[in-house]
């Protein structure tokens, strides 16, 4: 069950990234602001080949932190961790600091 | 939470203009004189692949401000203000005075 | 509220032609006779990109009659006067004395 | 209202054939001879773009007699007289004598 | 009425092949040896165009004796003669002795 | 009625191999190992026409032994025996000893 | 019945992997660490005509260990044993030790 995968075509195996739903100080946050629904990359798919046959890489790497649509991604639980896939047409954008 | 997003493929990201509902002078305006339904791009994507592989960039730009369809983007929460991201061919087109 | 509107890729923007439901003279015309559904063009977007990257422009241009879909359109309101958004390949035909 | 019209992309205009109900000796026909649903090609329009960007003309030209599907086509109204649009390809073939 | 039709693009003229419910001898035939639906190919349209331009032409020819699907084909009344129209994919097969 | 059937495009004509309920033995065989949906090709069409024009042939031909779909197929009766005619995608794959 | 399959196309067949519901010391596992649905390949399809006809191998190899999805993929019995049929493209991932 503990396994490595390596996702096939431009699917994104994300990680997701839970919000505190408290401050370090304890204060409860109310429940708007945790709603941005974001996650880290963990790996990517080799992307998927044009229709002229050139292979389009997927467009998030590695590490990135991107923003998720509310809907879709599959469960994927590998070492007991949670994990979803997406296809990276699927996945918003990018979040930067 | 505070963060900025690059959004990917062909995605815009609008800040919707919420028109006044008084006038300067204090007069509740007509619902009808409200209806524009428009936005500022702040962000671009870079674009989507056509078939044969070349890269058609967005066709708004950053500052722009956009016609908006009456349904359809997606509501995105970053530092606390509300944006929506578009797909650029859902925007109808772009406003000037 | 008072903007230009520039459409995006093939869309149209249409002013309708009201049929008058008088004639001059004053004599009321029965519904069949103003069923024709026509506009003026006011201003086309920039076209469509082919598969192959090639820009097909709009193939109707400012100040055309054009002959309009019975359904369809999307319904814009500049500086208070009505228009339509159409695609331009919704538009049936253009219609010449 | 008296306007000639030119259809866009490959759209016909076709004036449709009414049959006459009776023979000319004033014999009321049965309903099935009636059946063949034909009309007179009156306009066409330039043709559709290809995926490379090659127009391909309509398939049928003013004058044409053709043969029209049961469904489909659009009424339009000019000058008082009755006119449907179709798509070239929704037509089913010419008739000849 | 006593018109010939030519059939547009890929489009198949037909006319059906009525097994006999009875044997040469006056035998009734059973339900079931009945159920090959067949025909002879009237005429055919010029083909398809290909997305690269080039023309496809219609895969079986004038004569040729063709398997038919179950459903489907548009019915045309020619010269009181009842035929069917079919596109060139939808029949099944051609039939040999 | 008894005719030989040459597919059109990608079909393939499969006469199914009906598994024996009862073993040589004569002891009935349980439900289960009946199971495998098979047949033997007994003739396939020229193939597919691609998109820039090169026929792409059938991908089995006669005499294989094939693994079919569990729905799908068209029943054709030929010469009183039971044959279906299947598109050449919808064939699983082909089976060996 | 006891035949070798070869896939057609892109198709990929499947051992599923059943992980075990006790640990080897004999302690029943919780469901929910059974969940990843996993495989192993034992045979793969040619790959699929690319629209300007180049062949696109299959994705993943014989031997591979995969993430398939919770659903779709079409049973086969072979030799009394099951196996599972997938378009490689709804082959979620490979796993990796």
């Amino acid at each position: 069950m503990a396994k490595r995968l390596i996702p096939l075509f431009n699917r994104v195996l994300v990680e997701k990234i839970v919000p505190p739903s408290k401050t370090n100080a304890g204060i409860l946050l109310p429940e708007k602001s945790t709603k941005l629904n974001s996650g880290k990359v963990i790996a990517v798919g080799p992307g998927l080949h044009n229709k002229d046959g050139t292979l389009i890489p997927v467009s998030v790497k590695e590490g990135d932190t991107v923003l998720l649509p509310e809907y879709g991604g599959t469960e994927v639980k590998l070492e007991n961790k949670e994990y979803h896939l997406y296809r990276d047409d699927d996945i918003l954008g990018t979040l930067h600091d």
